[in-house]
This record gives C-alpha cells, sequence and structure tokens, in this order.
C-alpha cells in the first residue's frame, strides 16, 4: 500500500476533544498521522485518547511549564489555544479540524479524505496575482484560459489551504439567530486562489498551512477567558496571514475540501462573545486593507512584529485590549523562536 | 404562465449565425426576447433565420450606413463587430453569445437557461470589497460568514455576469495546441464576483451586463481584416471594463450559468491571430492593473476617454496598434453617445 502522503511531514492540531466519536470517524484518515490535542479547559481533567493513534497532549499545566511566563500569549478556556500546537510542532504542515467536524460525503457518496485534498492544495502553487475562471489551474482537468498572462502560470508557493462546510455553516451570531434553519447543501467542486490584496474571513475548523512558509503568523490572538472577545481567533490570524502572504509572495486557496460540521454553537453565547468584534471588525478591516509593510519586512517574524507595532498604534485607540493583544503578538513570536532556534526571526 | 424574467428589458447579441441548430436549440430560450445579429462577414451573403424569432440583422453596409465615419471602430471579419450590437440595442440588459454555444445540462441532465442565471446575477449585488468564503452570499441557501464586515453587506450593483462554459474550454492557441483532448467536464456550481483591483480574462462566449452601468465601456476593439491581432476583442473590453467597475463601484460576477461549448476553433489559425497578443498582453496586464483613473471620471463615457488617452500614452510605445486602438475608443464613445443621445457622456 502506498504510503500516505507527507506522513513524516504532517502534524494534526486539534484543539480539544470532547467528542470521541471524533477521532473514531477520522481514524482511517488520521491514524498514519501525528496529533497534537492542545486541550482548553480544566487542565485536572483527562481526554482519553483511543488506542491506535499516534499522539502527544498539552493542557494548560504543560503550556505553563513549556513557556514560563510567555504562556501569557496562549487563550485560556478557547479553541484560540490551538496555535500552542503549531508552535510545539516539528513538521512542515499542520492540519487542523475541530472535534464538531465530521468526515463529509461528496455528490457521489464517497468519504471525502480532506486531508488529503489539503496536501493537493498546498503543494501546487497558488496565483493570487490575476484571476483564472476555470478557477484553479493545477487541477486535473483545469488549465489558465485564455488571457492569463504567461508571465503569471508559474504560480507562487501556496501558504495555506482553507477549507469549507457542509451542513452548519460557519455563520456569526446575528445570522445564526436569524437563520437558524439555514444548512449548507451546496457542494462547490472547486478550489481558488483568493486574490492579491482581497480580505478574506479564515475559519479555523478546517484549515491547513505550511509552518515554514507562514507559520509564525498563525497566531489565534488573546481570546476565552479574562478577555472581552471571542470567536475572532481565526479571523485575527486570517486577516495577518493574507497581508503577510500577499506581502511575500505567497499564496492562499480556499474551497475544497469540505467536512461535515455537526453542530451549531449556541448563537446566544455566540453572541456575547462576538459583539465587541461586530463592532470592532469595522475598523480592523480598513486597518488591515490599508496595511502597508515595509520592504525591508523579508521574513514572517519582522512582517509579524512591525504588524503588531501597527496594532498598538492605530487600534489601540479603539480599546485597551489591543495594547495587549500587540503585546501578546511579539510575546507570540518570543516564543516561536525560542521553541524553533534554526528557524529564528534574527 | 409568468412572463419570462426582464422580457421587454434585455436584448440578445448574436455577432453571427453560422448554424441555423443554435437557433433551433435556444428557441425556448430565446423566442420571448429580441435578438441583434451583427452579421460579421461578407454582407452580400444571408442569415436565413427560422421564423418564430423577433430580431434584426446587421450588416456592414448597415453599420456602415448608421455610422458613417465612424464605422471604422466596428471591426470587420471578426465576431468583435458584435458590440455594435450593444450600441444600438435601446434596453438595458444585453446578452450576448457565441453561434458555437449549445444549451448545457446540469448534472441532474436538466437543460440549463443561461439567460435567466444571468438576470439573477445581474439583479442582486456583488461583493468586490471583501471575499465571502461560501461565494455569493445573495444565492439561496448561502450567506455571509462569520468575520464578513457588516458595513459592507449591502454590496455595490451588479454590472456583468460572466458565464463558463462546459466541453471545449476557453483556452489560447498555445494551451490548445498542447492539451487537444482536453475538456471541461467540471460543473461548478458557484458564482462569485471578483474582487476589486483583480483583473481576470473575460471571455465574450456566454457574458451579460447592464448597458446603462457598464455598456460604454463593452467596446470590442479593433480586430480580425486589417488588424494585427485577433482573439483580444473580448479581453480588451474585460479588462477595460474591470478598472472601470472598480473606480465606479460596480460589481462583476462568474461562474454560473455554463453553456455547452460545441467546437474548438481551430489552433494554428488561432495562433497567427494571437500570438502578438501574447507578447503585447504582458505589458496591456501591468498597464491596467497599475491604472488610476482620477476622480473627475464619474461616468462611464468620462473613464473611458480618459483610459483611451493612457493607451495612447504608455501602450502607444509597444506598437502603433495602439495608437489606432486609442482613436476607436473615442470614436466609439462619440459613435455611442450619438446614438443613445439620453445618456450621452456630457
Amino acid at each position: 500500500m502506498a504510503s500516505p502522503p507527507l506522513k513524516n511531514e504532517l502534524d494534526i492540531v486539534i484543539p480539544t476533544i470532547r467528542n470521541l466519536d471524533f477521532l473514531e470517524m477520522w481514524r482511517p484518515f488520521f491514524e498514519p498521522y501525528h496529533l497534537i490535542i492542545v486541550q482548553d479547559g480544566d487542565p485536572s481533567k483527562t481526554i482519553k485518547v483511543p488506542p491506535g493513534f499516534d499522539y502527544e497532549l498539552y493542557n494548560r499545566n504543560d503550556i505553563n511549564k513549556l513557556l514560563g511566563p510567555r504562556a501569557s500569549c496562549i487563550s485560556f478556556k478557547d479553541s484560540a489555544c490551538r496555535c500552542f500546537g503549531y508552535m510545539v510542532s516539528k513538521k512542515k504542515y499542520i492540519f487542523t479540524i475541530d472535534d464538531d467536524c465530521f468526515v463529509a460525503n461528496d455528490p457521489t457518496g464517497a468519504k471525502i479524505n480532506a486531508l488529503e485534498q489539503h496536501i493537493k492544495n498546498l503543494l501546487c502553487p497558488s496565483t493570487p496575482l490575476f484571476f483564472n475562471t476555470l478557477y484553479d489551474p493545477f487541477r486535473e482537468g483545469a488549465d489558465f484560459v485564455r488571457g492569463y498572462p504567461f508571465s503569471l502560470r508559474e504560480g507562487v508557493p501556496t501558504a495555506i489551504s482553507h477549507g469549507l462546510w457542509l451542513n452548519i455553516p460557519d455563520y456569526d451570531a446575528p445570522t445564526q439567530l436569524v437563520k437558524p434553519l439555514e444548512r449548507n447543501t451546496r457542494y462547490v467542486d472547486t478550489v481558488l486562489t483568493i486574490p492579491k490584496g482581497t480580505l478574506f474571513p479564515m475559519c479555523g475548523m478546517n484549515l491547513a498551512f505550511d509552518r515554514d512558509l507562514i507559520g509564525p503568523a498563525m497566531y489565534f490572538g488573546l481570546m476565552g477567558d479574562g478577555q472581552p472577545i471571542g470567536r475572532y481567533d481565526d479571523m485575527w490570524a486570517g486577516w495577518c496571514c493574507k497581508v503577510i502572504c500577499d506581502h511575500l509572495g505567497l499564496g492562499i486557496k480556499t474551497g475544497l475540501p469540505y467536512i461535515y460540521h455537526s453542530k451549531a454553537s449556541n448563537p446566544f453565547v455566540n453572541l456575547r462573545k462576538e459583539y465587541k468584534g461586530i463592532f470592532w471588525q469595522e475598523d480592523i478591516i480598513p486597518f488591515f486593507q490599508n496595511m502597508v509593510l515595509p520592504k525591508e519586512c523579508t521574513t514572517v517574524q519582522k512582517c509579524y512584529i512591525e504588524m503588531s507595532k501597527q496594532v498598538k498604534e492605530k487600534l489601540g485607540k479603539i480599546d485597551p485590549y489591543f495594547d495587549k493583544l500587540a503585546d501578546a503578538m511579539v510575546t507570540w513570536i518570543e516564543a516561536w523562536d525560542e521553541l524553533n532556534p534554526a528557524k529564528a526571526s534574527s
């Protein structure tokens, strides 16, 4: 039997596992890979991982022990803590998934190997500089169409593969409240590059990335316990990553693979977590849309540190939270570089 | 029976009809609408339109008679002449289609009413300022996802709906030569807005637009008889339209509907028509990517005249053809305004 793709080069990061059916369902796809589980709540509780999985598990005590005072940059009681797993991984690629995301079926009824599709997305180039109307030109049966400049057909390296969700769509609390019964049943058979200069809402439910290319920017911010907002962890990371990818000439793909998102989170709880973010994002989006990174920022770390300065300077006016977040961004990079010395910033 | 959508507000423009099966196949969809046929070759030949269709037909003699010396801006012996039909139409919406494009089937085997989908696309807003990962948020069963700024959810008016092709993909001659057997069999069930600031290769095979919003920019340039290039008519229009839409806050959608593109054009003939364009587009794309229209350009006509000046100034250096094209762009606007006095530029 052929070895699973990137077997020794990819870790699966899971923020917590409240439901062991999740692992059983993914067993045929995940068993060949190494799992990093980052437990988001009470460290005295134990997650019982069934036999057969190769995994390491970190709870809050482990995070505190490993990072010391720098552990302050890792969220507590929030799935944003998953980014600790990105930091401790030693692999080139990460796939991260939520524990309420199950294996989806394609329109023929076949089970979708999400991981395999993410790997395909990451291993072929992106095309952020010009839109291809037949979508990903590197997919089988597709190519660049007439009028696509030949000089742009090599594309750029793909840093992030953003997968989608059947069944429960990733809506904010207001939309959840207004459309409680809406389900995503449309299987859109495509992958495409998000064009340069365009921001998108990156969801952390079903996401893969190249740690070497973009890892240090994949910080999920300060959410959960003691913080004024939640549910903006992946969004924050997505906006930072997109600006840095555009600056460094890297690509982000979205579309396939789908997972089956099994249950909606409580819209009332979500509204409480989100409501400040709903105001703040009206300023955050133009902030990122207009951000210019100086050309001296030649690594992800340098970009990220520069970004933290701009966050402090420009978003700090909105709320003191952004001052704290800007400091946490710096702490995150320090911790990243300490744990990943070969690729440290300077 | 319900009246067909926009029955009195839409014209179908067809560059020529070499094959009457084309009309028979589309009869159930086209019969309720008015057709404008623009014959691209020898005016002494007659196209026999079968009974039941409401149409007007223009050949070269008619174009010369109607436009006088300004007829020089309309291409001869090339399907680019179709833009004459956009100019003489009195309707708000145009659908244009090539005569080798047949009715496609969706994955259930049902015949696709391309016109109906184009109308849907044109009548609901576009979202060029931020990418929605579930694609068109205005489609049934979809919405804006978490993290999409609420202030951007009204969207902007849609000016253009760009449809796609099953079977023969719209490839350039080099790709046709390299992949003679490639067929597009992937039905991608989506419509999406091309983000602001991103250019795309607009194909004229299956295209609809709002004449009131973007008509004067839908000029298909100088192609065919006496010109050094061909097959860049729709591309040219697309690049001009995209820059103007971005400037004026209008949207362009691509994706559904599909038509069935029945036969590939001859790649050797295409190579002869295209080869200068293949070089030139390497300069044309950055030219359009970097184009800035001054804020005084508040109408499509003003934008287009400004654009013609920049074409002359910057692309004129590449080849004298662009001087001629820049002049033709001005002539086109003069002719447009003469035939459409109520909406003229000044």
